[in-house]
């Protein structure tokens, strides 16, 4: 099977062009090459496909063989190797998803793409869709107690639900280990949640770590950084363009409120090219 | 640049052979492939190269650039290279290392390598020369006090040095992140040491986890399964053959007692083939 490794600010998945070769058994085969030591090695793996409605559709599958409806670092990667590898050949393009059709725009450089910005829709903002149990209709810098001590939380969902937290100090310094848990799990987060710790840098930087549900701490998290930014605005902290700052790179995000729509700019870089010979169960 | 992923019961660097590719600075070339989200993930890296005193070279990278001398299971994997990929012809060869010539004998399986014998030389006893502070010659089955828990040691040198503990259940148990240090830096290892938590499971089996100085718990640890055995046998616990069950996979160890030799035998596994643009700066 030929596939390329790709990332975008550290998520990285094994991408295969479906246009061209047969998965058979993609949950199998994520599990198989998603193995750091004994496989490829990435967060996942991600099937480019043929789709009637859009220019190509992602068929993503989690390292635990599950499938996954989008992911804002894995759509960007998706819309680079469309573009570098011919299966379009424009700037504007649109890719099907289990989370609807989403438009991205690509940036070139020397001829291939070298970032590429995702609209990924409105926030929703009413806490019982979010959802996160409050007597508010939105939470917006409201108190949460967590293990004795008191935070104050804006709620955003970006399909998934967040949690964010404004510091006045760096994130850096959180034991994210300890208290992601009990943000994680906490009575008033239904569904769980994803949490994010951010401390604001100036009027269009903002530094974050996230907490994912089910995942723990991450390096970059596409949906929550989007969170972060509407969080930001919202409490009046930033403008409505913000660099997200992430441990794995930076995020552009900038949500244009007359449409209600967020559009999210990063990177996306081929790492590498290979040719891996499957076991014979899974080929 | 061309590599191929190569892996032993889970210890895996990517290999370049370097009868073909130049790598101009191995120790920026490791620190750049060895990342697993941003690079190709993996150990280190391995050069392949001419050799004019065996059949090839290992020269082997640490993912932090720094160079090491010899990794059993790294080596088993530059034999099956070298047979796989046509730098050999024959199933007995000679490899250099920075820790001198090592002997390799190739089981082939279907045209390919499929499992190597490694000589790992003589084991060095001498409490002095491990080293480990003790009143008595050679370290077997002595006490040893670590926070406030007795233990019992046995020291073995396999060129870096070893101590063993027998346990009377699984270490499957332990909380080796809480214990694991307290050994490594305890007093009477000036060198510091890798500690190894062992169950004999009968004669000719054991299993183990291993405490590596410097890296923590690891998954495979060559000259640790090396030690282990020679452990098993002095305390009388197995025949001179022994499997041992390391969490990345089995390694089958023979002390041939008359030569005084450990010979480790394991499979070498290529996970695949693939070929990277490196950055302008390291290429």
């Amino acid at each position: 099977m030929k596939f390329t490794k790709m990332q975008g600010i550290g998520n990285d998945y094994v991408y295969v062009n479906c246009f061209k070769e047969e998965v058979k058994d993609p949950a199998a085969v994520a599990r198989f090459v998603s193995d750091r030591h004994f496989g490829i090695g990435s967060d996942g793996l991600i099937l480019i496909r043929p789709s009637e409605k859009a220019d190509c559709t992602m068929d993503m599958y989690n390292l635990d063989g599950s499938q996954g409806a989008m992911c804002g670092n894995g759509i960007r990667c998706v819309a680079k190797y469309a573009y570098d590898y011919g299966i379009v050949d424009k700037t504007d393009i649109a890719v099907e998803t289990k989370a609807g059709i989403k438009y991205l725009h690509l940036t070139l450089k020397d001829g291939k793409v070298s970032e590429v910005r995702v609209n990924m829709g409105a926030p929703i903002l009413e806490a019982v869709k979010i959802p996160i149990v409050s007597e508010k209709e939105q939470v917006i810098d409201e108190s949460l107690e967590v293990e004795g001590k008191e935070y104050y939380i804006t709620g955003v969902s970006m399909g998934n639900p967040h949690a964010v937290i404004f510091l006045d100090y760096s994130p850096e310094e959180l034991e994210l280990e300890k208290i992601g848990p009990s943000f994680e799990n906490h009575k008033r987060f239904p569904d769980r949640i994803n949490t994010e710790f951010v401390h604001v840098l100036n009027r269009n930087t903002v530094e974050m770590r996230v907490w994912e549900r089910g995942s723990g701490e991450t390096m970059a998290c596409g949906t929550g950084a989007c969170a972060v930014a509407v969080a930001s605005i919202l409490n009046g902290f930033t403008e409505e363009e913000v660099t997200v700052k992430l441990l794995g790179g930076d995020l552009k995000i900038f949500w244009d409120r007359k449409e209600n729509l967020v559009y999210m700019t990063g990177p996306a870089t081929t790492v590498f090219d290979g040719e891996i010979e499957l076991p014979e169960a899974i080929a």
